[in-house]
């Protein structure tokens, strides 16, 4: 048995106390996989005093001085369980040009400044993994970045917030509207007292650009990401899906396409949208979470498993841990960032969508015409149209619109140019349709 | 741009020839993925003037001499999709003691013989790689071998065959018998000509030992798996499972346990069993394959897709070129053969199931405490039991009783003696019950 490798754990919450308890449950078997013991150099934490609960860990590890751990020259991995973007990126960065290899969980890091990551990584030749940023212990972004190297991915689309995820199920199973669910999903510990990064939508996008980066070869940031939260979610929009078959849930969707000028480009955008109760992703229930794969030779894909939790999220940590420490004993590094088709990012404008559209119109000729006109000026074409009386009388119409696949701009304007109608009341529902109709 | 990796494609059928279109297709996204061209030097043939449709390849690259085209210095990487035991062993053992890397679709070697192409590999110090050989398409092995190497896996059921998973599948929807849905099956190509690998679950067999292996560190081969097919499964079973909200599927399951003496054991399987319609793998239909695994940390998992075809195996196939091309451009291997844990392999009788049973019995006090009795002394606790009249009067009467997890052993002697019982008038169905109910 070769030399320890060495771990400085930078972060001790739910993950890493998790990440400190299953390096002491499975530590013969880590060392049989890896060929050597894995021993923790250091933990660097902000309070040192703090009550982490019967941890199985010499108390003198706790070290508040994180810089001064990560330069150590008898650290050889870094795992970072911090999350954030400061001083998460300047530990990292240090870390990675020394020669460490980095393992993290930092999603909001990696969407904001992956590059700044990859760079160092290659500037030190040091492995940088981060498979626990995506969907918790799922095998996901090894799937992306070595499985399917061999085949040309066409879209990603992913359930990968469970807070959201949690809430929605709710809302479809009970009627309930956003702030009741919300206020559920809080109770339960399901969402954090501050909702706000993931009921607007901002950790689906920190993962939409990490999926987009890996499965089109392409450098995707955060601020390349269409995001639409779900708080504006109600539940006659969730009646309306449900009326249609369909369910409501906040997608990730990172595609392929081609942009104006027809040259290859991709869109990465989180929003609700509605899908059939038939697609595999309709069945991802509470916390969980799923990603739907589409590529040209293997077809259609999916990834299921728990996307959160202390110790899903150590499981893909520690994965990587393991992968990491067998590169160093064998003086090697993994493949690095794959950047290289260099895709430019279309605005939400011109991402193909389709919409579901639901209208109070006033019942008397010529509203049908009218209002299909507004689709056509608008280059946009209309799927199926349902009309029938409105629940409230007063002798109005409901009509229920879903379309064909346009660029969003078009389906916008053509939904603002709906309101303008004298003869629509209001617009009920707008919702973006995936996954087939 | 470095030197070409050079590949020697041994079989040039379905497989074979995804595997030429797509090298050709995606040559330039290959290469940049790689850092180096990739380039075919031969392909060994059985016979060479056979109409292979119209391949982007050069007809001077065919070669009826395998093993001169392995042994050639100018080839790097040997691609097997021949299939079967022999001569496909010995080449690839030439190939890997040459210090070739290699990358196979071949289960049934590996699963008959997988140590010799381990040991092979460790000589030669090159890559064995075999993504493709269970589940085609979906990125599986790896996961297994790497991203969940910091966990403890506690099971692996799974669904890995597309033919029987058609055919259960179509007589869960038409109520049909097994003989109607393997016509059937075999008129839209789900089924070969002789099907027995299929039905008998010879290929799940072999998919069950590849999975075990790596999900318990442990060498286990197709002999070490129980294997019983679907061709004894009834309409009547079928209907029996849909009474119980439950469908049949051909199952591969791999669990981790203990034997007779306490100490921690694994039992390889593979048999068809009804799992309840809620279960993630009941939604599994016609011929995609999904596979659920278990671990201590990560909790359940599940991964989805197409599990044969062409196209997705050819997917697989590249997706591990381009890994073994990427480690021999830099030197290296990876992970080999990871069996430390070497755990034994029980035998069927101590596997822990549950069976459903239902019996049509005679309609009289005290059937139902001298079937109760027979439970009782093999030590079978009943979880749940329903008394109902049987279809075809004559006074009789249907007993459905679902047992508790027991070993297999005692449950196959527990309808062994109801079989002897005069009150008994026939064993109508025999079911394992997996995934709760």
């Amino acid at each position: 048995m070769k030399q320890p490798v060495r771990l400085a754990l930078l972060g001790c919450g739910t993950v890493g106390a998790e990440v400190v308890r299953l390096l002491h449950e499975q530590s013969a078997d880590l060392a049989a996989r890896i060929g050597a013991p894995l021993e923790i150099a250091g933990i660097a934490v902000r309070r040192i005093g703090r009550d982490r609960g019967e941890l199985p860990i010499d108390p003198a590890l706790f070290t508040t001085d994180a810089l001064g751990l990560i330069k150590r020259d008898d650290v050889d991995v870094v795992v970072e369980v911090v999350g954030g973007i400061e001083p998460a990126r300047s530990w990292l960065v240090e870390a990675l040009r020394a020669g460490k290899s980095v393992v993290t969980a930092n999603k909001a890091l990696l969407a904001e400044d992956g590059g700044a990551l990859h760079d160092a990584a290659a500037e030190g030749d040091g492995d940088l993994y981060y498979e626990a940023s995506v969907a918790g212990a799922i095998p996901l972004l090894r799937p992306l970045r070595e499985s399917l190297h061999g085949d040309r991915i066409t879209r990603v689309t992913g359930i990968v917030n469970g807070t959201t995820n949690f809430i929605l199920s709710a809302m479809h199973a009970t009627g309930a509207g956003f702030a009741e669910a919300l206020e559920e999903a809080t109770e339960l510990g399901y969402a954090e007292a501050d909702p706000t990064a993931d009921v607007e939508g901002f950790d689906a996008a920190a993962k939409a650009a990490i999926l987009a980066s890996l499965a089109f070869h392409t450098r995707v940031g955060a601020a390349d990401v269409h995001r639409e939260g779900i708080t504006e979610v109600t539940a006659a929009d969730v009646a309306s899906a449900k009326a249609m078959g369909c369910t409501i849930k906040l997608l990730c969707i990172a595609a392929r396409g081609t942009d104006g000028q027809g040259r290859e480009a991709v869109s990465v955008r989180v929003h609700p949208a509605m899908i059939p109760l038939t697609h595999p992703l309709a069945s991802v229930g509470d916390a969980f979470n799923a990603v739907f794969v589409e590529a040209d030779a293997a077809g259609q894909l999916m990834f299921y498993g728990r996307g959160a939790g202390g110790a899903p999220t150590a499981s893909a940590v520690l994965g990587d841990v393991v992968a990491v420490a067998r590169n160093r004993l064998a003086g090697v590094r993994s493949a690095s960032e794959s950047a290289y088709a260099a895709l430019p990012v279309r605005p939400m404008g011109e991402a193909l969508t389709r919409y579901h559209i639901s209208l109070d119109v006033a019942d008397r000729p010529g509203v049908l015409e009218a209002v299909a006109g507004v689709f056509a000026r608008h280059d946009v074409s209309i799927a199926t149209v349902r009309q029938g009386p409105a629940d409230g009388g007063k002798g109005d119409a409901v009509l229920v619109i879903v379309t064909h696949v346009a660029p969003d701009a078009a389906l916008a304007a053509t939904v603002g140019e709906l309101r303008g109608l004298d003869i629509v009341r209001s617009v009920a529902s707008v919702l973006r349709v995936e996954g087939g109709l």
